[in-house]
């Protein structure tokens, strides 16, 4: 069903792409690093700078929002339809350090087209896929002949996304009355490919901690008491080596409870991308692949928890040798979790296991991080196929289904909103995320603006508000 | 058998025991701290000192041996009976480093006598136990009449040791030949306990390996390849882990092959050792015991090999967590070997070992350190029963048997020269060798003149050269 004539959403996009375009390189030439202290006003002008233009755009409410760091950009256009579902964009303003010096060919502040491609930091991660949005509510208007979006549109793009968003949570909980949605869109992410055009249904959660082991009181002589006292170093490798068994899978008692195990569909889903492991050991910059039994590669990075060694240290680590026990090790661990499994539990389930593993005379300290909840769309949610039409009449092609392995500050919005989260992204690999030569393919950004002139017509028409 | 008359060299040595003392002092106050080099000329100064003494004490041959680091001093005073038996005695001029700022009580190279203890840097290690042999040579002599010693007597005395003697080796085979001896007496260790008078009758070797495991480029993100490649530190960690098993025995196959096994009788005189759990706990500044299973704690440091972590590393060492996977994990591994085990062997066995067990897709290097060999004297060999005799002749006492778990430049003597090796050291735990306020105790330090001045005439006359 298409309720938006394609014709004149396209004339529509191809009459403005121009002006898109220029102030889209406009907003990439404030250096917003969010990491520097030193480009501290230049994220505050960048959030300045986005609230002005979605105004332009015509969002009735822009605001500013500030944090104990960086400042985030809060934009709303209801619907004034009162059946109308309400959804929340969320994006990021902040970029990545860039300097010409790390390899860049142009200047990574001073935005170039060649062939077909806009290269400039925060082209593709994650200005310019927030920036579709804007073009494309406006084509949504002109297709449709209406005054405001057939959705309640909000937009929330925060600006300190690449500095790990320290603050992200606390602003989701202050304004959560204000952010109230029936989902939330993340335009942070990407596609399979150029040619294959993808949704993500889920992002995988994270858990991690750091654990000391403490041995003797000082670095003593292995000669004199090696092989006699408990190596806290030894005890180190031992609880990393007990962490997975031959099958590489997590050992810790209870660590699978709850798993939302992949269906046979989605497992086929997987199986019909054009996945080249050689292609993918290139991108992981490693000669082999190894893990969970009974799994695919895409199926561990997207849909199995994993528990990775981030780092290990202990006792002497200067040139040659020196024949000590060290005094102390120390572990950084890191769990990526799925759907069904919860945060909070598996600390306790890590922590239980790890004091039943570590020998007497070895004194132990944990410490977990905040956690990240995994997020899963189910295929069939009314919200998730709307994104897949409205992606299928932008881009001619049957759309296919992806999962992102990372984590990110979604999982807060749906966990303090209590909304579905869904992925619309139309980076692809090349794009060079935090890379130098970052850029984004201009036939697919225009795809992005295209999907989202569909998308809001058609979530109106087969999802009314709960 | 008494070839000396016990009261002559008793009064012998009181008669001489204030110049001796005042020689010693004087000694003990050229800083020759090896392992600085602002102190190289003090350590050559101390080659100097002791060159000279020798002569004066009447060393027909005294000479200083240059090497690639600092001089060692050797001397020679042959017996005149052609079948006298070799003994060549083992010690070192140089000392740790000091500074009344670690934490002296006094100044560390202005010797002051407490109490009847002796404190500066080197009253124990090793100066105080190189120059008995000064005092203990003109009492045998004078107790028995003669005017050479009734062994041929050999000194060789090192200047690096505390620097891990570097040029050691090679200092040994270049003078091989005037180096040889029937046997090696080393005067650098301890007794149990100033109660417990012991003679060391063995000492553990020593092989070393560092283990560079490679597998990523770089540093790759652990949401988006986590789980599916190998990850170098939890290979590192599983090495570590899969080097003992649950007895803690090492499960490197051929690791036990040819190991002297302790006798009924050897555990029976270690267990016979006023041996205080708690306290070698507390030396150990350690909280429990862990070890190899059917063995005691000394059986453990003393007389069994052990393969031990003194470094891992590996990611990310900074504050909090940070999601890679890393490119690379190192480990650094020693190994104590026990009478009967060849380095060589050993290092093929880990080398063969750890191939076996590194994943596909993991890259290691093995880097192994110089080796040192392990040594033992049989409790009947007649030089150890000399020695024995000559200790018990001096502290009245029962003289008990003990091994030393560290490893030294002595194996070099014994692989070099082909002797066996002795320990005659009159040290104490509480002497504080490397730690502020080292003494030595005066009465134990006489006791050693006393033992070298039984010494030479039981060995001349219980063993004849070969």
């Amino acid at each position: 069903m298409s309720d938006t004539p394609d014709s004149v959403v396209r004339t529509y996009i191809d009459t403005h792409r121009a002006a898109f375009l220029g102030d889209l390189a406009d907003w990439l030439r404030i250096p917003s690093v969010s990491a520097q202290p030193a480009h501290a006003a230049d994220v505050r002008r960048s959030a300045e700078w986005l609230s002005a233009k979605l105004q332009e755009t015509g969002f009735p409410v822009t605001e500013i929002w500030p944090t104990a760091g960086a400042p985030a950009v809060f934009a709303e256009w209801p619907s004034g339809d009162p059946a109308a579902p309400t959804v929340l964009v969320y994006g990021h303003h902040d970029v990545q350090p860039a300097a010409r010096a790390d390899g860049w060919h142009t200047d990574p502040f001073e935005p170039e087209i060649v062939d077909g491609r806009l290269y400039a930091r925060g082209a593709a991660d994650d200005k310019g896929q927030v920036f579709f949005h804007t073009l494309g509510v406006r084509a949504h208007l002109a297709a449709t002949g209406r005054t405001a979006p057939a959705v309640n549109l909000k937009l929330l793009v925060e600006g300190e996304e690449e500095s790990g968003s320290p603050h992200f949570r606390a602003l989701v909980e202050e304004h959560a009355e204000r952010l109230t949605a029936d989902a939330v869109i993340v335009s942070d992410t990407g596609m399979w490919s150029e040619d294959t055009p993808t949704v993500c249904t889920g992002m995988r959660g994270l858990a991690d901690c750091e654990i000391e082991l403490y041995g003797p009181d000082q670095d003593i002589h292995s000669g004199s008491f090696g092989g006699a006292v408990p190596n806290p170093a030894t005890v180190a490798a031992r609880l990393v080596a007990a962490l997975h068994d031959e099958d590489e899978r997590i050992t810790v008692p209870g660590f699978y409870d709850g798993v939302v195990e992949l269906t046979d569909r989605e497992r086929e889903l997987f199986a019909e991308l054009p996945f080249d492991e050689a292609q993918w050991l290139r991108t992981a910059k490693s000669r082999a692949t190894l893990g969970e039994a009974g799994h695919t590669t895409l199926e561990r990075v997207w849909a199995r928890p994993t528990a990775e060694v981030n780092g290990i240290g202990g006792g002497y680590q200067g040139p040659g040798g020196k024949t000590v026990v060290p005094s102390s090790a120390h572990l950084k661990l890191s769990f990526r979790l799925v759907a069904g499994q919860d945060p909070d539990k598996i600390e306790r389930s890590v922590r239980d296991w790890i004091a039943t593993r570590v020998p007497v005379g070895i004194r132990h300290e944990i410490t977990f991080g905040a956690a990240t909840r995994p997020c899963l769309t189910p295929l069939d949610h009314p919200a998730l196929q709307s994104v897949v039409r409205a992606m299928g009449r932008a881009f001619g092609q049957k759309i296919r289904f992806t999962r992102e392995g990372g984590s990110g500050p979604a999982a807060d919005l749906q966990d303090v909103l209590g909304a579905p989260v869904l992925f619309l992204g139309i980076s692809v690999p090349s794009d060079g995320w935090h890379a130098p030569d970052e850029k984004v393919e201009l036939d697919l950004l225009l795809k992005g603006v295209e999907t989202t002139a569909y998308l809001w017509g058609d979530l109106a028409a087969h999802w009314r508000a709960s």
